[in-house]
């Protein structure tokens, strides 16, 4: 190389999975060759563009050779010919964003019924030479199982993103709208190639300069990068625009001119953005205005945005994210209390968004039990992609494994199989519409997430949303063939390492259901913390710990919570006998010297958690070291450094939590566990290190 | 290319002036080669290994050829020699990191009396070799002027930078120490190419943090990453840290215990960084807490510190931008009269650091004071390369003419010729030691600074600092050609355009002497923001508009703060008959109605000047259209695009001006020029936009 950084775009991820190297096996290199001699395709709608430059792209890359575009394929073969098709194939339908890649008359046909799905088709394609499946007869179908596949950006306009862990937002509001990043567009491709159709480009705790024509114009040049990709582009509103914005005596959404603002905004917006997504809107939560602030409800809320949207292809997304400062409450039951009352309230542009679990995106949750208590109203899924509970930057956390346990775990609500992706898919209800958003996890960084292997979970969320039933391990192989290695025993290592890494994280962060959305940056092991402006952000709150044991009692005998689930769910967590240990303390407060099922006491088997989640970290390094022949050496050594800072970390955590609750439970680190270092006091000195301004 | 944006890096500009494309030219290339066949170099000093690396890198790009790195020359000739020689050839004295090149007995030598030195030769070389100058015969040396040549970064520990436009900080201090971000070294390269060997890594609004050993670990980190480059690393000091972090009950620069924790806590920064830089501070400024808060001096303080830092081969730097909040007085006075009674109170081993003018980094000031009234106290120089008040990262500014323009100005004070210049270099007092600073406009962005061009901004501080005797146009024409283009028509444009645009923006912006430090983000103008914290944050507090006329009246009628010049100063500035129009306002209240030497009123020459200014950008625009054969496309687009931005603000800027003080003056617009399209109240509107959370 000829320069700075031997190619730092390539050697640290800028490319993502989107790794278009040479096929370095000449034997298949050229049986796709042969395959792919030409790009047909007739149209030249800007989406089917998009189409025939990423395989023109991505087959010079892989196969070493120029592949022509070429308009009219006459009688030619032996090339990708993209066809939209509106009508549908005996026994194999299609939905609207649907593609059906097939070997038919010489070449490789690759139809939709839409422009978006053909370019779904040719990244499909794409992922089929990146994995080196043969794609010989090829005959592949695959329907998305969800509407709405978005991400949520927690992107701020001074440039910040609320709890980003990869550098600065990725949109340059200044320089917006004349500028056009070319990043803008990768980022389109990226997105597109897993099947990501929509993002919300700013934070929930919205400003209301996104309300503004300066704003939207902005805004609209972002639109107009994506939409070539078939992704829309989303809004949050701040709620109280009406106000500050608009010079009104008040928001209140029953009120007639706050609802002709609204519908005057929403016609400035479809002017200059004609296709639109929609708001998403935090109301009423963590100091947000909102409806209530009026004594009107959500739906009220929501509904007003509806209206002033119905005479545009548009939706409402509202978040459930909701509770209120009560000391006494529990937080775990806020949501529910708030919503499913309003069942059946919502206009039918309403989709209200979910967290996976009652709390806040902690390692481990139950998933919220608003999943089956809103049969009328379509609930959409958040699952949050940036690793704010889940070690930043510098843990290795593969989350598939976490947003597969929330969507596969059954609701009961329909009897047996009532699965979440059920509720999420719209159907187990027969919504009319379906969502799954991941709050992002990207940034200015060159490798877009900070971890290299961070990249996996945004691929992993994208494949997710369009089909909830593919596993977490087939989608890592999928990630590393495409992102890191070919190299066979490196690819199981490696996949082996993601999938464990998640119960490896909980076991030293946050283990047998204790919890952690204590206040701060979320980065410290704080679990002393006692003071907040509210109780429900102090640490005690949620663990509860005191001389006789520790957990949140939510049975009959504590807060209820567990009403909230069906009895089948209720029956599986509410005796503690029984109730999984990963689940304990989420629902029990458990003497420290309990008996478990493990025959360790609680103490004991706490200790047990946190010291071999500890240790865990090593073996992952272990594993990581004998990857190191079959990566680009940056990358190896990237992550290599990740693992060291994790490892540290994670005894900085089982310290913090050991000690800390010793000094409660006054019982001594069983064997063979050694009692750690350091004194409580040191700890937490080391912990106000971040507490610093 | 075969992937993501072709080439992202390359087109975007992450490899700065250090672009070692290949020479297209044949013959020069053979030329180059010829003389290049092989790098020798005897010792393997880390440094020494940098230059023979870079040079080898450098080579490679340029003459598409692979260089031997060499230990032993033997009798072999056409090849490049580093040499390190502590011995002076006659008339041509080599300082500490002086360097010489020389064509001697069918070698090129590199050498210098130290490691640094044979360093900045090889980078020399090369840009005699980016520039395509022969090297036949060659023989250069040359000297740095300044002792410390420095940038300052405002970066927070949150990752955020204040007054940074490019991204988020370069430093990863949750990923430090264990991981090595790749673009640390390339930022030590770059700097040391232009001569840097210093840099102070946080804001000196500073964080505590940097005092604690996990921090410290964090820092030594990074200036083990920057040792190989000749670059020392400094920290900003959080004044108040032995009652934060200590744990004392004062910090107190006169009490026994304080002392002692700094002398404790320098030990542990030299024990983990054995050739730290030392301590920059912003003291008793801001909000800052400083030796005032316990009734010591600023000398007080600084000695405090110096005394930590005996033991070892480290310096106070020790700001002066101080200004209290009193409405009556004039901030442009307060540095002078809080530190020149404190000339030759200071230690030995403290440099104050001085910004350029005696407010704050406006886009055309005076020299501050200071330079010259302060002979025992050895005065740093500190210039802005972000682009606070120089229209952030939309706005092309060329800031070697601003520079230059204060470094050239006669202070007078041991007659004519004691320019601001031989202050810094310490050639004027005979200081110990001399300092040049740059606030940095680097961040995370693929290509480090935003704006294509600010990059030259840092390319030409570092080249004044190491000697600032070269002019601006010889600096522009140099970046230009590592940077850009060889294309001679091309270069002759983008320099002149270079060299233009700094007038240009302040003729929009900031004409006849006007300023701007009003408070907010310093983006959009708002010359009519009258309410802030404190009078001296608000805007009529500088520019001082009544129905009468305008500008702060600073002669002996008004706040005197001309009497901090010398006589010969005074004279140029003190008749508002004969004060250059550039510093009109800046010391003289001017009728509305006065007749200048232009011939025109102050109120028409002030209109010409923001009608001008803002039609200029039109000309910077049709001048770049015509380089665009001779640029890389991606880099063309991306400043044509901030052009129109640049173009939309500068009439924004002008109308913001325009209409409001022709809501005072009552003054019609002079012909040819146009009453702005739009009212007052709208541009209000339009800057209210920039004002919401």
């Amino acid at each position: 190389m000829n320069g700075f950084a031997e190619d730092p775009a390539y050697a640290d991820g800028y490319r993502l999975w989107l790794n278009y190297d040479l096929i370095s096996d000449a034997v298949k290199r050229q049986a796709y060759a042969n395959a792919a001699q030409f790009i047909a395709v007739k149209t030249d709608s800007p989406i089917l563009k998009s189409a025939a430059d990423e395989l023109q792209m991505g087959l010079q890359g892989l196969l070493g050779k120029s592949v022509p575009v070429i308009g009219s394929i006459g009688s030619r073969t032996g090339g990708i010919v993209l066809s939209v098709n509106p009508a549908d194939v005996a026994g194999q339908s299609l939905n609207k964003e649907g593609y059906r890649i097939e070997s038919k008359g010489g070449n490789l046909i690759i139809s939709g019924k839409s422009d978006a799905g053909v370019l779904y088709g040719a990244f499909a394609l794409l992922r089929q030479i990146q994995t080196l499946q043969s794609i010989q007869g090829i005959s592949l179908v695959s329907n998305p199982k969800v509407q709405f596949r978005m991400l949520n950006h927690w992107d701020n306009v001074d440039g910040s993103i609320e709890r980003g862990y990869a550098g600065s937002s990725l949109w340059k509001w200044y320089e917006l709208p004349e500028r056009i990043d070319p990043r803008y567009r990768d980022y389109a491709r990226a997105n597109a190639s897993i099947g990501i159709n929509g993002t919300v480009v700013n934070n929930v705790n919205a400003s209301a300069r996104f309300m503004t024509s300066e704003y939207i114009e902005k805004v609209a040049a972002l639109a107009n990068v994506f939409r070539p990709y078939g992704i829309r582009l989303y809004l949050s509103v701040y709620f109280a625009a009406p106000k500050t914005l608009g010079g009104l005596k008040t928001s209140d959404p029953l009120d007639p001119q706050v609802r002709q603002w609204w519908a005057d905004k929403v016609k400035d917006i479809y002017k200059a953005i004609p296709d639109f997504g929609g708001f998403l809107v935090k109301a009423n939560s963590e100091g947000e205005p909102g409806p209530q602030d009026y004594g009107r409800t959500h739906a009220d809320g929501a509904n007003m945005l509806a209206e002033a949207l119905k005479p545009y292809d548009g939706v409402v997304i509202w978040r459930a994210f909701v509770y209120k400062a009560d000391p006494k409450a529990d937080r775990f039951k806020a949501a529910y209390e708030e919503f499913v009352p309003l069942d059946g309230q919502f206009d039918k542009k309403v989709i209200v968004q979910v967290k996976n679990g009652p709390i806040d995106f902690q390692p481990r949750e139950p998933f919220s039990p608003l999943f089956g208590n809103m049969p009328k109203t379509p609930l959409g899924m958040e699952f949050q992609l940036t690793q704010e509970y889940l070690g930043f930057a510098t843990h290795l956390v593969y989350e598939a494994p976490l947003f597969k346990e929330c969507l596969e775990t059954d609701t009961y609500v329909k009897g047996k199989g009532s699965t979440v992706a059920k509720v999420v898919d719209g159907s187990l209800h027969g919504y009319s519409m379906s969502l799954m958003a991941g709050v992002a996890n990207t940034g200015s960084n060159l490798n877009w997430t900070g971890h290299p292997i961070a990249q996996a979970n945004w691929y992993a969320f994208g494949r997710l949303a369009w089909d909830h039933t593919v596993s977490s391990e087939a989608i890592a192989r999928e990630w590393v063939a495409m992102t890191l290695t070919h190299e066979p025993q490196a690819t199981k290592r490696i996949v082996n390492l993601m999938g464990k890494s998640r119960d490896i994280y909980v076991n030293y962060n946050t283990p047998m259901g204790l919890s952690r959305p204590w206040t701060g940056v979320h980065f410290a092991p704080e679990p002393w913390q006692a003071r907040s402006p509210r109780p429900d952000w102090t640490a005690v709150y949620y663990h509860r710990a005191d001389s006789m044991g520790i957990g949140f009692d939510r049975t009959a005998t504590g807060s209820k919570a567990l009403e909230q689930y069906r009895p089948e769910v209720q029956q599986q967590w509410n005796n503690p006998e029984t109730c999984p240990i990963s689940y304990l303390l989420w629902f029990h407060h458990v003497p420290w010297t309990k008996k478990l099922s493990t025959g360790r006491t609680l103490w004991d088997e706490l200790c047990t958690h946190f010291y071999t989640g500890a240790d865990s970290v090593r073996w992952m390094q272990q594993e990581w070291a004998q990857v190191k022949p079959a990566i680009n050496p940056e990358t190896y050594a990237n992550v290599a450094a990740r693992l060291v800072t994790q490892q540290k970390e994670a005894i900085w955590w089982r310290d913090a939590w050991v000690l800390y609750l010793q000094s409660i439970s006054k019982q001594p680190i069983p064997p063979p566990f050694k009692q750690p270092a350091r004194t409580l006091d040191e700890v937490k000195q080391s912990v106000n290190v971040y507490l610093l301004r």
